[in-house]
């Protein structure tokens, strides 16, 4: 499809998505994504990445249930990054349990975590 | 430093940075940082960069004079992904005179330029 072929792909066939919340507008982690991986996430309104430890693509929340309903897409001047506003089921896009995956802030020379985790990840995942 | 090695480097030794506007909350751009960059950002308080086109140290509005102040810097729970909050000089963080990179928002299958410019680039680089 002609919007696909737009975005400029890295020599991995990936570019990075960066997921927003809509409501809260805390951006919640960037992932990567490559053709089908997006193609998929607009087909389904869920967002899907590409996982680069796993080498598989995976859909948001599959396993937790903490799916992400793209509200829009937006791509950057360069058209090799993805930018999407999602509606984040349960609040919680990290699999340590937190809102956001970026809850170390860096205070006086050292990451402190931040964010609370408001689920524990064992309950999320099971044992 | 301790925290600088903290980071997980890519193997090209860089990693992706997101800047959002910490008043209106949206997301400016995404750049790559290494070591370097990473270190002088939070030095100055001013947002550097690597180009990867350039293969060289950049600080954003360096010509333009649209600078980045470093409000907070966080870093994901895989410690491969820099979020920092910023107050964008002249409001403008994309060359091309936007507020931000993100202005093409994908609508009925087509990319559309939804944002509009704030200067005429002419103008920031000069002709």
């Amino acid at each position: 499809m002609d919007w696909l072929d737009r975005v400029k792909w890295g020599d991995d066939g990936l570019v990075p998505a960066i997921a927003q919340d809509a409501e809260s507008r805390r951006v919640l982690n960037l992932a990567w994504m490559n053709r089908e991986a997006l193609a998929l996430t607009i087909e389904t309104g869920l967002a899907h990445y590409w996982s680069r430890s796993r080498r598989q693509l995976w859909r948001k929340g599959e396993q937790s249930g903490h799916v992400q309903k793209v509200k829009s897409l937006r791509l950057d001047c360069d058209e090799d990054v993805d930018l999407m506003e999602v509606e984040q089921q349960g609040g919680i896009a990290c699999h340590t349990g937190r809102q956001s995956c970026f809850y170390r802030r860096l205070e006086n020379g050292k990451w402190i975590e931040v964010d609370s985790v408001i689920r524990d990840p064992r309950e999320i995942y099971g044992k």
